[in-house]
């Protein structure tokens, strides 16, 4: 337990695990409005989120470059997949959809946006590796491209309403299974036979020392537990809370669980950017949007016959479609310069911020289509 | 004769001239049900395509550099006109247009991403020229945009249905004339102002011997004749047999017209990549595409006011058009890396096959509603 | 005066300023048709923009480096800026925002289309510096989606019809506020902070002998009050000769206003292009497409909640939409290889046309469907 006390002491980021008893108290003795226990369970989860990226990189180091990899790889967006479950669960598809969409966005505009600029207020001009970042792209405008594919055809096409439930969930399912049977295999082409190319981003907590790899593994299964029980409270409390803060139930999913979920490895992405190495933030980001659409997404699709009331498909509303590829097409434009100034940062910041407006703005009603 | 026997006996593929008769005798006798007979229609189709495929390269051999790249490419997609000429004929327009938008899309996803994937397997990196590529990624970019624009207006304005018919069939006769001319001044640009770039794509039958050349114009006028013989059967038999084996009219055009149309020039790609010339491979794609959109789409339009019922428009049905513009988008983003590996194809192949299943479970009376 | 004097005997385009009383008696006096008044505006605004733009050349060239960045920049699409006022005080919204959108277009299309073209005609293959035009073509990028957001999220997303107005011009005077902001740091980064990756686009009247910086300034100033006086005259017999001219009111707006309120910085762009400087070309024309998106329209936006009848809001309609996002991604695309061929130019200019051609075809019934 040393590693983690001293870990806590030197990172005032998790001195907001405070917070995580605090939650679960409240929400077990009814105590506080859902506002408040909904502010709570946000504060609780960044911590938490921390640590679990801490302990997945700790574990991933013991275990060899190839079994690490898979790890890192697959627990990275751990946080994410546990909230969007507790959504799931409690048949919020709504919120689910709004945070994968929020997710992607989020780490394809937000987190290098933000990178560029504060890697920009240092360093004159940044350079990153072109050929690394233009293939990462490419992963991720494909991904981006196969989880819309539902979306748009089945808004644009006259689908008569008698099939249309069917077409919707048959095709959502069986995209689902292409786009993991795609993670696998990418999997294998990032940790196996192309690794030379991604070999930086795989190690992005190098600086710190890991922690002993049984701490780690209880670490691992605690705070999933932990995060699991906060994320019921959140997802519970979500709605209430959104009413009585004027805020849309689009933006708390797409801007605030995609901002709280994604937290250790913005820190990550951005203390890269400020040592001036982008690749490392580039990496983080782009890898980390990919995984959503390739992987978090579509194990939703498939979990949501087994925990949901009725199937979840991949059909997000109308707006989402366009921001999602917006924020893909926009990335991949940026990433293929190789180069970058904080003027940069901040376009790209300003494409996400018009986004978050228009989510802000939009009248509460106008969600309730979403499907 | 000697060298097209040689080449029959060489060739496995050309073993499936024996369904040749068939099918004609089988359409003859009115014997075996449309499923049969299309069926057979498609296996018969496939030699041809690499018969006129051969005979066309050999004439444009024998006529030197300038005349023969330009039959080359004039005749290059000569299969898939004939096939889309019976079906103007038949009046089936929604055939037609479902195979120009398969036929960019094949050759924009499915030709690329199996040669990346072919060639990907057996070398390591593969590069290929990246400013011919981007050149050729461009002319289709343009291509695209050019031949979707009475599509995407057409269908976002308000248009009132009263000015709408004549405004879309001016519009695509208008727009025809210009891709005519375009196509003119870009065979002008490929194979005479600017053909030091376009210059190994150009000659991709160079392994084999090409054929005498009176052999090989008298080959050029029979099987273009027997193929336009087999399209009516092809044509006749494709709606009930759509029915019969449960695909949709989409489907058919989109996917099977394709691939079976395009069969010769795939063998030829694929063949480059395991070489290593992925230059050839994309050529041949990215060039095929922008045939289709610079001159079969026109063409089919200004011989449908001659030949068919009423005149043909250049509107497509709203998922079509999504998915040549996702084709074209893709293959601009990968091609503009200049490099590939296996996971790239495998990537490029699954936005196709989410096509694919999109067009396979779309229910039929959906595809009623296209124009 | 003498400069003046001078300039206007070398420069056969100042011959057409003698259509300016010409055009003034005729608006006094009640003289001719008003399509006659509107061909004589047209035949006006042309020479008064050379001069406009000549003027805030000498004006820049005399209060050094920095101030004199800023005053081209700003005072770059005066003229643009001022018939856009014309026609903003006189509430027509749909003239204004057709002006936006065709500038932008005639920017990003056939300024940089003909410059292709014409400087291919004289040299075999131009080089331009691809990062300078990555990083103005990224800006573009991003600048135009901030400008589209409204159009496409209002127009996707089924906003109910009691919050809808609200919502958009509520979220069209965030988003001018926001590019303002980011008009405001752009001209921080190119003139100040990363001047020298822009230093040529900058002095692109380096040919002449600028004015006296007396002659200069009061020549901006008498100037853009004839502009002024003459854009009244224009806006109010507009509607009149389109109807007359069975032109839209979409094609005036959109590619006559822009064509005449951009010959000033064609001509420098098309110079610099046969003399093989596309760097020059390219800059000009991205730089002022860019500056309608940041600058131009979110300042018209905003002047609407003093000098017009009813706020403006930035949703265009949604053919306008497509034409400037497909315009922006073919500039991208083009201007990401750095080469350049007269084919390459023809390709530009015929997706411009294709434009033109489907504004023209449009029946005017349609137009009125604009919001």
């Amino acid at each position: 337990m040393r590693p983690l006390i001293a870990d806590i002491r030197s990172t005032p980021l998790l001195w907001l695990l405070v917070f995580v008893p605090v939650v679960l108290a409240a929400e077990h003795m009814g105590a506080g409005s859902p506002t408040t226990r909904f502010l709570l369970s946000v504060l609780a989860i960044v911590p938490l989120a921390a640590l679990l990226s801490r302990a997945t990189e700790s574990v991933a180091v013991k275990t060899g470059d190839a079994v690490g990899g898979l790890l890192n790889a697959t627990l990275g967006n751990l946080t994410e997949l546990v909230i969007a479950l507790a959504a799931l669960g409690a048949g919020q598809y709504m919120l689910v959809k709004a945070s994968i969409a929020g997710a992607i966005v989020t780490n394809a505009l937000f987190v290098p946006g933000m990178s560029f600029l504060l890697g920009g207020l240092r360093h004159h001009v940044q350079e990153f590796n072109r050929s690394t970042a233009r293939i990462q792209a490419a992963l991720l405008f494909l991904a981006t491209i196969a989880l819309l594919v539902p979306s748009v055809v089945h808004k644009v096409d006259a689908v008569p309403t008698t099939g249309a439930s069917t077409f919707t969930s048959d095709l959502s399912l069986g995209l689902s299974c292409l786009l993991i049977v795609t993670y696998a295999l990418g999997m294998l082409f990032t940790l196996r036979t192309h690794r030379e190319f991604f070999g930086s981003a795989a190690h992005h907590g190098e600086d710190e020392t890991p922690w002993p790899v049984t701490l780690a593994a209880t670490m691992l299964v605690v705070v999933t537990v932990v995060v699991a029980l906060v994320s019921e409270v959140f997802v519970a409390s979500v709605q209430e809370a959104a009413d009585s803060l004027g805020l849309t139930p689009a933006f708390v999913g797409f801007i605030v669980v995609a901002l709280v979920g994604g937290a250790a490895e913005m820190a990550s992405a951005f203390s890269g950017a400020r040592k001036d190495r982008l690749d490392l933030s580039v990496g983080i980001a782009l890898g980390a949007a990919a995984q959503i659409a390739l992987f978090v997404a579509p194990v939703l699709v498939l979990l949501s016959y087994a925990i949901g009331p009725t199937p979840m498909d991949l059909s997000f509303w109308p707006g989402a479609v366009v921001m999602m590829m917006v924020a893909v097409l926009t990335i991949s434009q940026v990433a293929s310069s190789g180069k970058s100034a904080w003027f940069v940062g901040v376009l790209v910041l300003m494409v996400y911020l018009v986004f978050a407006m228009t989510l802000y703005l939009l009248p509460p009603m106008g969600t309730a289509a979403m499907p």
